[in-house]
């Protein structure tokens, strides 16, 4: 088949949506379990589209999500597996996106997406080489796309980027002015074309246009084009197709148009597609004959995307991003950036074990895979990770059975990285003694330190550099000697410990058994000062009152309170809508103050913290700590249950209302990245019509929110995604966490009401960390912050005294990286080399000192591994950098390219850049 | 794969029940269409299952329905074709059952039954030749059996017979006594083991055993065998088989059980079923070599039979049938017996016109296909009559737009047919002068007769004998001169004119056309008396009030009235069931009467004919007729619209009261054949708990019922299936017409309120013909009145004088045939040959004069065709009889042959034979 030049292609692109869970689990979805719940098997889709392909090589198909590929390609047979290579050979099995899962845009980081991908990418480029890898990003499903999702794909390599959902009011504007296609500037600071993706908006979302579904799932007449039965249908149906074509080109620009002939879960039962479409494509194109300018064939995306490339047309730019998403006035899907909160926590810190888990595995050498601790791995909590990344997954938008299975999936990946890790800090410290990972600290349970008298703490840190951490341990003794690896004393009091190296160890030794009263209860002492911050509080609301900065001398006025909107039940007079797992709809704009006023408690005054109690109501308090050494002020705040005895669903929000002058604006990151600005009640590229004065103006967080005026910002970091807004001058909330009574008809079909431990609902505990800086140096502070929250130290602990020969203190860097570099990845690849991603973490322009240029010797990087030798790659690691060869397309002038490494070894990063190395490396 | 002697062997039969039509009309199930009624579409079911069966070669699956196999076969390639050739071949596809449809049982005639067996099984000999023979019969869906079935099934070389639906108390007996399995012994007339037919009760209906159905419609879990994914089930699900096998090897004799792994429409995606099947094998199976002594294999329903057979057990024996059936207490499927009445009819006179066809496609030869009328076939209406014959077809079971196609493509068949009539009475005739056929005679209209002065009348009577037989005609004139065929004046009267030959002419001229007044109306006048039967009514009440045989002098008291049970609403104590397309259920035993008096007219007293018009209510009437010369009462009762805007759905009936000592006995056909022993709230094979003291003692009637003592015999001929009971001693009541306003639960989904030709409900009309004689001669009247209501003549009109060289008159027969030989099938089969069968229609013993062997010769039949051989075939005409050699059972002792025919050319008939013949014929 191929394309006619004089006429209107039509591209069919048979695909199938799979989701990897949602309201199914990701292997019940696999073997097409629990069909009551619903009708989906992907082993049989893939079954059935294999067999249908190799009836006519005309026909193709797309897939998408590798976690199912996987799952299917290692039950097949070797015949099998020669006829799908083939298929993938010759063009008729294509893979689009290939990540392990079509990753949600608004609630995941980056570092985690990038991991997927690259899982993805990795089996795929493994088992069908070049042929297997995927050109176009498709993200068909997601519920809103972020700018750093796209800057990642080209980074990646793809040609460009296919989406079916966004703003009703933006699709109608670009469907009158055939803008369904653009290009992407998907970053500030990387230079173009290098964030450049070519993007295109689906017509029918990602489903057939109407009348032409076949699949066993849909009810549309099949072809009958049998003259001796009843019912012939073949004139009927190719006028009715004629007319979608036409009416479909009327949105685009070039005579390629392309149609999504699939949509979740289809092709279980390929035939029934491919049939009819075999005989539409016969009767369609047999009225050429006669005269018809309609051309219609069986594509792929990118079939269609090299026509467009190929017509060399000039597409309009984009440089702002598509969030939030709307589908209609009063059904904007900004509830998820907040829902399910703990799981939102538990993936950001599964993706922190993770990368400690990649690099203790580089580390440690091949013991730690099996070692004296038993058989480790880091593969499964890849694939744990790289299904928590689906757009039904760490959204907070599956069923509660399916959340469930998400945090058991990564706890068991982490029970395969925490052999790994015993056997490679074995390896590291030469002590094999019992270790063990205190996984309740944040409820302050950790047996061993509650009972031993003393025990050692080992602290690896992931980040590339040092960082100062506080570390909270319930013990039961009130006087301890801690000693670092030095021997040296630490200036610690029980509970507080800092940290500040890649791996270290810390020994307790309990000096009184006898408790002394940690409580100090004194309302009046409200001033809070630090070296570098000091804070006071309202002494007759408990609340919040003042900031000042003592580095800079300034201060804000600063309250802060917890609110909760009622959730729209979805009885009034505008729309149903209700709120649920994806939509936010309040009832009014006003949310419902919790308390005016918080009881306080001092509870600790000393050299090292000092920190006060909130409590605003038996479910929502706060701890507000302030660190010695530390620029942020820390907020760890507890909600929930969430009571809903009233009927009522709830919302609940923290706001800080400041007297900076932000007037409308406010500023929000992308995927933890580089920072978007957001004005109320407002649209960069079309006139908003404003329906939902609060769920409108909601956007996601991944890292951080600000809100600035000339002299001041205040930075929030945060420590999971959540949703965002500033609805007044001066103003920045954070949804933290949600209980609703109603589904929201978006297909989960339950309320989002977390039952939590004891069915009474979900109590969702998390930190804020505020800073209060001059604008131009707020990056120097939330940059490293932020990306210290993302990579936290792994604790663990061994009773009694280390034996003498145990190594205590230990680097796997030569030295700290400079400031503006991130250690991205580190991670073990082959038997003999190892992947490396190290990022420039400055958006260019947003700090003086460190968005510059940065060069970084590879060969000097590590104290245990030689490196032989490096390789650079593209970001998703599946392709040569020198083999990236992208589609150009008509919008950007061609640019200088950045400036050439000074040396093969010293590689130069640019603000925001990240380069992946595959190094060949031994074991010193 | 092989059965084990020395294990519990589980033959594993995947297999798809295709109705041809139900919910959807049997286009739409075959292509898929409107699949928002009910998912499903045979033309993927058998794509899918070509494919799948490829892929190994133990699969094997079994197609039943040759209506939807022949649509599909016709629309494959050669390619295909080949390979489908070739698993026919290796037994990998098996054909069962093998007509175009599998019929109902309850409510089809004997004669159309075996023209869609023979259709089905003709196209499967055609294509596949000896390995597409059917050797088992599979009856899995209908609702009750009946024993003629059994009977014709036998005759028609089958080795055995399986269904799935009995009496629930049967049932639970038979599962108890292990008499799952039986012979079924389906004559009183024929010679055993003629017509003995092993037969077996599938085990779980026709559907898998709990919690293994894989198909796509199915929810049951998948087996799940792949360790590193969650929720691995192989061990459980092996467990849980092993238990099903034996528990269901508790309910039947030998160590083979058969499983029917599908259900209606399944296997559209057959890969669902056999990747799990083929699981299900490898690790049952794999236990053998840890002891299990179960063995599970793909299986066909003959390959389980012949292992049954060589079991050598000795198997009970069944002599009754199966009727009427029920599912629960208060679920009595009694009430499709007369659902959809004038379907039923239409069906009815769609055979007689089909036969009509058949015969004069054979005296007209070649030319009646193609002649001066135009193109003409027979094989519309016998492909529109094999769908009827449909358990949801002419059973009443469908929904009412199905109803509405199959009366179409009767209507449609009906047309072709009319062609090649047109082209044969031309060819026969020599007159090719413009002919109609009056089709609204039933409602007194025919434009022709109506408008012309002198029109000429042919009657085509397809019997093998001269018959009687009133012709009723609209004219606009008042006094015609009716002249026959040799120009005889006829003694006639408007609106009467007797026939009495194969195919003749009349020729009717108007002498008058002022109109006489036709309507008498005299209420004194209530007594009839003709040659043979005296009827009285009552003076009081209008009704009939006595019948006397004028032959034998025996009077019998005899009241007839209507009445209407009331439907149950399901909203009573005992059971929520209603009574609906299939259940009947009256809310009390006692019907309503409809009128205790009928207001009487009489409209006709003649020579040749008496008539009084009885008026019980605005939609209850009826005609009672006596006919000069005639033995038989004929009572045409007109019902309908039934009125509901009362609330109460009705169930009408006649009830004929009396003195007859009949007790609780009475007798009912068998599919238009041999006559069962009725005995309320009894069976003769189990002690009956009765339930529903009406419903549950209704059985079919497809041709009459009688009841009798020793003296008097009242003998009901109908002219379409109905339901029929006798609930008091010498009363016999039969259900005319239904009109309900519930869904029954079983599936059709609508309720039964067939709204007619205004919306308002249907009016349904029909004629029961009663014969009142001595019990040993009522067959001698019986037999031949059935027959011709079965078999009525064809009318056709021209208008005008007939041309001076008009043929006349003319037989095909030289003679008629001897009084117990009826003529079943004259059609002709390939270009030289003509399908023939010949019956005895007396069963053994019930006619003194009549039931003995008979001899016919076959050379000497016909006057147009010359017989050059004959060669004679089993009842479907698949096989040669020499060839038939059937699986012998252990029941009955080997038995004498019957007779030789004295020559080749001479045929003996015993009671109730049926024989069948190839003959090659050349045209005179």
């Amino acid at each position: 088949m191929s394309t006619n030049p004089s006429m209107l292609n039509v591209h069919l692109v048979p695909h199938t949506h799979d989701d990897v869970g949602w309201l199914k689990t990701v292997d019940q979805y696999y073997y097409g379990d629990r069909n009551n719940i619903q009708h989906a098997g992907v082993q049989y889709i893939l079954d059935s589209v294999i067999d249908q392909l190799q009836k006519d090589p005309a026909r193709r198909f797309i897939y998408v999500e590798t976690a199912f590929f996987y799952r299917w390609w290692k039950q097949q047979n070797q015949s099998t597996q020669r006829i799908v290579t083939q298929l993938v050979n010759e063009g008729r099995l294509e893979f689009i996106n290939g990540g392990w899962c079509m990753s949600d845009e608004a609630t995941t980081h980056y570092s985690a997406v990038i991991d997927q991908m690259t899982l993805g990418l990795r089996f795929l480029n493994d088992t069908f080489g070049e042929c297997g890898r995927p050109r176009v990003a498709w993200h068909i499903d997601p519920f809103g796309h972020a700018r750093e999702h796209a800057s990642i794909f080209a980074q990646m390599g793809y040609d460009g980027f296919f989406f079916g959902r966004l703003d009703y009011q933006d699709k109608a504007r670009r469907m009158k002015t055939k803008e369904m296609e653009m290009l992407w500037r998907a970053s500030e600071s990387l230079t173009p074309p290098l964030a450049d993706l070519f993007t295109g908006v689906l017509p029918n979302g990602y489903n057939p246009p109407e009348g032409f579904c076949w699949d066993q799932s849909c009810d549309d007449a099949p072809i009958r084009d049998d003259p001796d039965l009843e019912d012939y249908n073949v004139d009927e149906i190719v006028q009715k197709f004629l007319n979608a074509s036409y009416r479909q080109a009327g949105f685009y620009k070039a005579n390629h148009i392309i149609m999504t002939m699939g949509s979740d879960f289809q092709y279980e039962n390929a035939n029934l597609w491919y049939k009819n479409m075999d005989k539409l494509i016969k009767y369609v194109n047999a009225l050429q004959a006669k005269g018809s300018k309609v051309n219609v064939l069986y594509s792929t995306p990118s079939c269609y995307l090299q026509e467009l490339n190929l017509a060399n047309l000039t597409w309009p730019l984009k440089t702002d991003d598509f969030f939030p998403y709307a589908d209609d006035a009063h059904d904007f899907w900004t509830g998820y950036f907040t829902s399910r909160p703990a799981l939102k926590l538990y993936e950001r810190l599964s993706n922190s074990r993770l990368q400690t888990c990649n690099q203790l595995e580089v580390l440690g050498g091949p013991k730690s895979k099996s070692g004296p601790f038993g058989e480790g791995d880091s593969d499964t909590m890849k694939r744990a990770m790289g299904v928590a990344q689906h757009h039904d997954a760490v959204s907070g938008t599956e069923k509660q059975h399916v959340a469930y299975d998400y945090a058991r999936r990564l706890a068991t990946g982490w029970a395969h990285c925490e052999v790994l890790v015993r056997n490679s800090l074995a390896i590291l410290s030469g002590s094999e003694a019992p270790r063990v990972f205190c996984e309740n600290l944040n409820i302050s349970v950790c047996p061993l330190t509650e009972s031993s008298h003393k025990f050692s703490m080992n602290v690896y840190n992931p980040l590339g550099r040092t960082v100062s951490w506080p570390v909270r341990l319930p013990v039961n003794g009130s006087v301890y000697s801690v000693t670092d690896a030095n021997g040296r004393a630490v200036d610690s009091q029980v509970g507080n410990v800092f940290i500040s190296l890649k791996c270290t160890c810390y020994i307790y030794d309990m000096k009184s058994s006898c408790l002394l009263p940690l409580l100090i209860n004194n309302k009046s002492v409200l001033l809070y000062v630090f070296k570098f911050l000091k804070v006071t509080f309202d002494e007759t609301t408990g609340l919040l009152s003042s900031l000042t900065n003592l580095e800079t001398n300034q201060t804000i006025q600063l309250t802060q309170n917890f609110y909760w909107y009622n959730a729209s039940a979805g009885n009034n007079k505008e729309s149903p809508q209700t709120s649920g797992a994806y939509i936010f709809r309040p009832n009014s704009s006003d949310p419902f103050v919790i308390n005016k006023t918080a009881e306080t408690q001092i509870v600790t005054v000393s050299s090292t913290v000092q920190e006060v109690t909130q409590w605003f109501s038996p479910w929502v308090s706060q701890v507000v700590r302030l660190y010695e050494g530390h620029r942020e002020l820390e907020l760890e705040w507890t909600v929930g249950p969430v009571p809903v005895a009233d009927g009522l669903g709830k919302e609940v929000i923290t706001r800080l209302d400041t007297d900076i002058k932000s007037s409308d604006y406010f500023y929000t990151d992308s995927n933890g990245r580089e920072v978007l600005e957001r004005r109320k009640d407002y649209r960069p590229t079309w006139e908003l019509k404003q329906t939902e004065p609060v769920a409108g103006n909601y956007y996601p967080i991944n890292s951080r929110a600000y809100i600035k005026d000339d002299k001041h910002q205040l930075t929030v970091v945060t420590d999971r995604s959540q949703g965002a807004s500033s609805l007044y001058n001066g103003s920045l909330e954070i949804m933290l966490h949600r209980r609703l009574l109603y589904d929201d008809y978006r297909g989960v079909g339950e309320p989002l009401s977390e039952p939590g431990d004891f069915s009474d609902g979900l109590v969702a505990r998390g930190r804020l960390l505020l800073t209060f800086t001059p604008p131009d140096t707020a990056a120097d502070v939330h940059r490293p912050l932020a990306q210290g929250m993302v990579l936290q130290p792994l604790l663990s602990f061994q009773d009694g005294t280390p034996s003498a020969n145990t190594k205590l203190e230990f680097s796997g860097l030569q030295t700290d990286l400079p400031p503006a570099v991130h250690l991205l990845t580190l991670s073990q690849w082959d038997e003999d080399t190892v992947l490396i991603r190290l990022e420039h973490q400055y958006q260019a322009k947003e700090s003086k000192t460190h968005s510059q240029p940065v060069t970084v010797n590879l060969q000097k990087l590590f104290s245990t591994l030689d490196v032989l030798g490096a390789s650079e790659m593209s970001l998703g690691a599946n392709q040569w950098k020198e083999d990236m060869d992208r589609l150009q397309w008509n919008t950007s002038k061609p640019l200088p390219l950045s400036a050439k490494d000074p040396s093969p070894w010293e590689v130069t990063l640019n603000p925001m850049e990240i380069r992946t190395f595959l190094l060949r490396v031994r074991q010193l």
